[in-house]
């Protein structure tokens, strides 16, 4: 057996993606629909104070193409907590008007591939990358993936120092992206249908192309990365919402 | 041809995933909405009285994200008592409400990987693990798995002595969780679209993550587990089930 | 070029999955639903007329789980009276409460991989087989398989003595089970998207698993069966039609 | 690079597959009804005036199981004539009761891995082959299919003489079908999801499976081949269009 | 790891298919009808100022076959533009019929497997690619598709130099359909679920299945092209959106 690799663990993640049904939107009176965005914006305030607070994180895009409307990336100490918000969105008025698109479910993850030392647990800079206040970038990309386990090409079969000096270069390329895109590890096994999710927030959103697309290039991804849909979106400004949703 | 591993098996099992149509429960009239609740939790004290008489057992758990939103686990003697509550279900206020998302038919099973002996089904400790009471473990893993069969990965090809030494390697694993996890083996080869389906139950549901990641650097799943889809979720204590569904 | 098994077929048959839709069936009026399951009975009894003239066959299942609520297995001599039994039970009124769920095209098939010798289409012990009664076992398993054609483990590829030798094999297994399990071979090449639909009955459903599962280990199975998704079911003898109906 | 295969083109071909919403049709009144089937027939009409100037071919089949009701097979010498017959059904009265279940487009094909020689659009067996009246057999079979690119198994990569001779003795089996079974290939590379359809005409129903069998043994199919869904049906008349559709 | 290819990038681009609801369409009252195509006509009249404008450029095409009943492709200088374009069309009275069939995004993109030299942002040349006006072409072809990383049939493992060398023999190909076959391509990696959009524009439908077909003999194709669902369509000429919408 392969030795597995520890990871470090913060707050749990739903990415909550939903469609508008814009005709039955439409047929709502002007006051329903004022009332429906007023619930909503009063469950983000909700949200924005669990954030000030360090108890969470949010973030709210707009997605492009057919996938979805929109996205609520929402972070949260429990995984009871993640359920209680998206039930609450659920009841509310413009719940009624979206249609659930897609979903995933995770926990903030950091893994020990890099060199072992002092408790990791007791290091701000990780804390912040456990319990991250997520950037309010223009745009936002999701994607779920796996190692892959087929034939010759099966990355749970690997010693752990070949694994760890393919993360290492990997991590590499990462690094020269610095300042120009962040990204957020999920890990999902045990939660979703991939191994983990991960969410990328840039100011340009042609740097997820250029990242992305090098990576592939990289043995990791060459060889052991299998890919799920991959969603892009703008960033939803609170005060952008009440004109996303006008019609 | 390989010698088959012979399976122990006892109570019959449904998973069953349900999604709530929220628009249409709301526009239920209040007393409508609370006759539902009180025909399911009626149907839920049938199961317990049921399970009180160790003729079965059931569990109830909210699921986080869209693939559904709750789950009702029912272990029962027979396949048709099985169908009988599964119909009952279909035919209650409750179930308008509800869009079945997905559901899962297999039977409470052990393997004899183990070292023969005794006959097991006189072992009273075997028998409590044929004919479990669910736990009340304040989270739910469930997912299904084959044994992969492809090319030079092939379970079934191997002699019975290396699949009963990868077994028991990966049953070292399981035991180092002992206390943290709780982990029902249910087989579905003829009965469900993969092999076995997997309930993990826990208090700390990064137990499941931690689990699950470590069994796949071990060889029976690095080359030989093929994974559907993962369910997780919460707890729904009989005293909540009005507070979940209130609108 | 292999040489191409020589198959003997005998009735063609339909397997017929379909849901209730329990919301809108609850909303029809009593009389409006005595009405539908009377033409639905009413139907059935042409069936049996038409099996007691030996002219057919059919079968009525619950289906266990959310894949279907009831499976109605036909047979008969043309695919012609096939197309006009689904157009009927389509028209009636019980169908505008159901929802196609699931449904198999295939003839009943058995192969030459056995000896050869007279002609077996005068071979009563055959002719029972091409054109067989549906038992009124307990319980139903359907699945369909193809033969594997991938890499190394191509069925198409080997020599028609292994492929005979390895069905010999496989054919010993079936026959353990005599007495418990009978087994129903429909092929469905050129017909669906399978190459051939099992169809399994039992009077104990558990030996639906033990069957399949000790075959998985068989070389037929294990290198060169490709499975699609399993439906498990109970009778729903004539006169339960009503109770499993009423709501 | 491989060289590639030439083609002769003929028709364009829709294949069009609908359900019907039999409970919409049944609660539509009955002169509403007979006012949809005779502008379909009106539609069939203009159809057989086309066919009968030889600027087209078309050809109405029932399906078995529930993949489709009916299916509409159409041919004409250019693409827009096809999106013009679609649009023009799909804006009929019937139409509002058929679902769309499934669609194929492509162009009759003929490859020209048969000797060189004279030029082959003069050639009248050719021409009746490229634009051909579709036969009015009893039995019709759909499905669509791929050259297999797989590891060792890539049909691309072989040389055309390889290729050559594989397809001279998979026609050698179509040869026995003489008489049996009509075939038409169509071509649908960059049309639709698949490179080829084959559609297959007899009397015998029966044949469909025992062609597409025995041809899975050739190494063409056994290889190379990868299929699509399968679709089998019976012949509907035109005057048996009324009692299809009657209710 | 495998040198990374750079790309230049373009503008934005989204594919957006519907399906027409004809039923509801032709429940509409006329009014209401002519209010939808004129108010769709004026966002494309906003389209073609944008496109006289040079600031992006888009283009209205039919799809055949049941998989769409239309494509809007649009290209702009920025995913907000995109994203504001498709909710503008979502809420417009003529997309309450629509149905949304697929979408596609991603950015004109060429790549630099040619050889290296000056600034290619200053070559007015590359500029009319990377912001081309589009085509008034009869027909559109429309497919996703990935490179492969399967066994020994990786691309993204293969050496910078012989990728270039296959590019450039896949170049040719293409070169030999110059005048007769316009190509955009699209990158996606990061923005939708395969890795490059290709859109074909011609006059002769049939030159699509030509060069495609030709390529797929090329080892590019051959062994390193995975392709997704492919879409053909006519061109919808500004005046006769009112005769297709008509009913």
């Amino acid at each position: 057996m392969s030795e597995a690799a520890v990871t470090l663990d913060g707050w749990y993640c739903l990415h909550d993606f939903r469609t508008v049904d814009w005709t039955t939107w439409k047929m709502a009176p002007s006051e329903e629909r004022q009332a429906a965005i007023h619930e909503f914006m009063a469950l983000v305030d909700k949200w924005n104070t669990t954030q000030s607070e360090k108890n969470g994180s949010h973030a709210l895009y707009t997605i492009v193409g057919q996938k979805a409307d929109f996205m609520m990336m929402i972070l949260r100490p429990t995984m009871e907590e993640l359920n209680e918000i998206e039930n609450e969105f659920n009841k509310t008025k413009l719940a009624e008007f979206t249609i659930p698109a897609h979903s995933y479910v995770s926990v903030v993850e950091l893994s020990n591939y890099l060199p072992a030392g002092e408790d990791p647990y007791q290091n701000p800079q990780i804390l912040a990358r456990l319990y991250p206040e997520l950037p309010k970038a223009k745009h936002v990309c999701f994607y779920p993936m796996d190692k892959r386990r087929q034939g010759n090409d099966n990355w749970y079969m690997l010693p752990m120092e070949d694994r760890r000096n393919m993360m290492r270069s990997h991590g590499m390329i990462g690094r020269q992206y610095a300042g120009k895109v962040k990204q957020i590890i999920t890990g999902s096994v045990g939660f979703d249908d991939y191994e983990w999710g991960v969410t990328l927030f840039s100011d340009d959103v042609l740097q997820f192309k250029k990242l992305v697309y090098e990576m592939r290039f990289d043995e990791v991804s060459a060889r052991y990365g299998e890919f799920g849909s991959f969603f892009v979106g703008n960033i939803l400004e609170e005060d952008k919402v009440e004109k996303f949703l006008h019609v």
